[in-house]
């Protein structure tokens, strides 16, 4: 386990070295702009990158050191998120509503995956992602409301949240899981507009912006 | 020009086949789920796809005739939108809320480039996507009030929206341009909760679900 990852792009990278987060190794097509960069050409960096567009600078960080995980008055819960895009989107939505952390099911892509951490855009910096392994277990043993976003449910719009809470999403492809349905208090829908046969469900970074959206609008 | 375009994936093609949308040409890797599909196997599919990960159907369908343009009471404008995932992440949420169309400027992707149509769920059946040469003229012909989705402006949560209005939002990178800017009557910001040193912006894709949101939670 070399303990690293990979960021890619300048405002990403440049978010990471702001903060402090250390760095091994820093290559870029106009090393002039960072310290200590090992100027590369296109060429070069197009064997390198994780994207189809080579990135302008691509540096290599230690992954950071575990963090204590306390729950916040709102917590997001992923259960197994497999799109890295997806999972990046949503770190970047706490990050905005100032949330300082995510948790996610150990079969949740991983945070530090290269399309996740482009698609955050440096949010991940500032949001820590904990990896829990048996996520009902430890959920229900938080002392804190549990509400899943569900296909069929109360309407987001009309229930009236409590100051805490924990917000499960389930899986681009099925949802929430019978077992995680089992410790859920109640289950939160965004209501469909479409009257005629519409959309079966929309896709769970943009459920989870209506849901945030919706829990910090009064705040 | 053919004036066809490529859906792959079941739950994509099946709605644009339910919705009688013209197929010249299924492919599945099982057949008999669908009429007239040409059998082929995982191999052939790895060569045709559009994806990294070969679809179980991949089918081709006649482009729609142009149809008119009315403006909705709501009605969404794309204005340099590039990535071809939020815009179809986009074309999913104006389904979800009942929108029939959707404008985009015309460096716009195009909405049926693959990634387009595999993001937006089958939903592109439903919304169709008008796009528009001279924007900023064309908007500001239509007798409704314009909102510009920008990162300073009136608040989202405290704005009172009036029935009818168009609501543009920029490129990923740049945002609202000059020209868009002149014509808009009243920028709107959805308000950024961290109080440190935050996010700069929230993915084009995420902003456009809260405004939503936000626009038809009271109707």
């Amino acid at each position: 386990m070399y303990r690293k990852f990979v960021a890619e792009g300048d405002k990403v990278v440049q978010e990471f070295l702001n903060l402090g987060w250390t760095c091994d190794l820093l290559c870029a097509q106009h090393p002039e702009k960072y310290s200590n960069a090992i100027p590369v050409d296109v060429i070069i960096m197009k064997q390198i990158t994780h994207f189809s567009t080579p990135s302008p600078v691509l540096a290599v960080f230690d992954l950071p050191q575990p963090s204590d995980l306390r729950l916040e008055s709102v917590t997001l819960v992923l259960d197994g998120i497999r799109d890295p895009g997806n999972l990046g989107t949503i770190i970047r939505l706490c990050d905005w509503f100032g949330l300082s952390q995510l948790i996610c099911s150990t079969d949740t892509v991983d945070c530090f995956n290269s399309k996740t951490v482009q698609a955050s855009m440096g949010s991940l910096a500032r949001v820590a992602c904990h990896y829990i392994e048996d996520l009902p277990k430890f959920l229900s043993s938080q002392h804190q409301p549990i509400f899943g976003a569900d296909l069929k449910g109360k309407s987001l719009y009309s229930f009236s949240f409590p100051k805490e809470g924990i917000y499960v999403f389930g899986s681009e492809s099925h949802g929430l899981t019978k077992a995680m349905k089992a410790i859920i208090n109640t289950q939160i829908t965004i209501p469909n507009f479409r009257k005629d046969r519409g959309p079966e469900s929309l896709n769970v970074a943009t459920a989870s912006a209506i849901f945030l959206s919706e829990l910090f609008r009064a705040r």
